[in-house]
């Protein structure tokens, strides 16, 4: 039988960015659950676990002293501070799975994915958004009721995202999950259907 | 509900080539059934229509008079003379259904594909292979069991295939038609989810 998916030697890289709230986790999950090619890169952090979190699933945590050592050797392929703690995907983690056929995804903010973008880290970018976006896209071209302040400010933060979106591959809204979920699929089998030139 | 294709003002246009055989007609009946934004071109051709043949619906049938006023006044986005007949893709005809927000397929052979290529016509290009080029190259890496001068028969083949491959941005493999389908269906909701610069 003909494999739609996980016939690769060596795994893709996804990034997928989202404002919280968006889904995101969940649609990996869906994804995996679907397909066992599907691997979600778990982060290192050098924040403390919190109750329930299990090591290596929910991240892999690191003391400041490891976490410093894996920057000196160069191993992050993207890292950043929040509130203190540190945060970064382990190239050598993601290259592990690649090598044994896996898509990796990687659920990572903006800012870490234009890391990799600028490096020109080979991967396909991914940004989702709520549908308010898209609802607000709609609104303020077809109608110019709202009051200016507001409208200023949503264009604002539309602007601010368009301009990160466009450093993006694809773009999903994720107004019905179902819809959003078969989307991200269909994207991760075209990809795998890509012609390279090696 | 949120769509999951269908949803751009302006439709894009796929380009489908395959061996003969290979069920490329089918895939794309398949794809503008359950889609109605899915739209197959209809070639022109000045070869007479055969019984059961329906104009505008299986051709356009031209006179050569009509076929070279189209050809003058640059009509054709591609075009080809087989077995003294000729055939193409009028542009306008594709255009008028991109207007309407249709995904147009040209199911044209690998020449007419690269004289699309050439002009860089912003098109979407898929290969279509039959299952054996797959086979045949897992053969060939993994065994040397065959005479040589099927070997060197099939290579050379396989070698022709992989470099007119290489000018298609994806690559199906019709092993099964339902995996096919499902693939063919993916990579057109990925497109449609592509972020393009404006």
């Amino acid at each position: 039988m003909q494999k739609i998916l996980g016939t690769l030697p060596k795994g893709l890289v996804f990034i997928l960015s989202a404002p919280a709230g968006t889904g995101k986790t969940t649609l990996v999950r869906m994804l995996s659950k679907e397909f066992s090619c599907i691997y979600e890169s778990v982060s290192c952090t050098t924040r403390s676990s919190r109750p329930g979190e299990v090591e290596g699933e929910d991240y892999h945590f690191l003391s400041n002293k490891e976490f410093k050592e894996k920057i000196d050797q160069g191993d992050f392929l993207e890292h950043a501070e929040v509130f203190g703690y540190h945060y970064g995907t382990s190239k050598a983690l993601v290259e592990k799975q690649q090598a044994m056929g896996k898509h990796v995804f990687l659920v990572i903010d903006t800012q870490g994915a234009m890391q990799l973008k600028q490096k020109k880290f080979p991967a396909i970018f991914i940004f989702l958004s709520p549908p308010s976006l898209e609802e607000l896209k709609d609104r303020l071209i077809k109608r110019e009721t709202e009051a200016m302040d507001v409208i200023e400010k949503r264009l604002a933060w539309a602007k601010d995202e368009m301009i990160m979106l466009t450093n993006y591959d694809y773009h999903i809204v994720n107004d019905n999950l179902h819809t959003a979920y078969a989307i991200l699929r269909s994207i991760v089998i075209a990809e795998e259907h890509r012609v390279k030139i090696n």
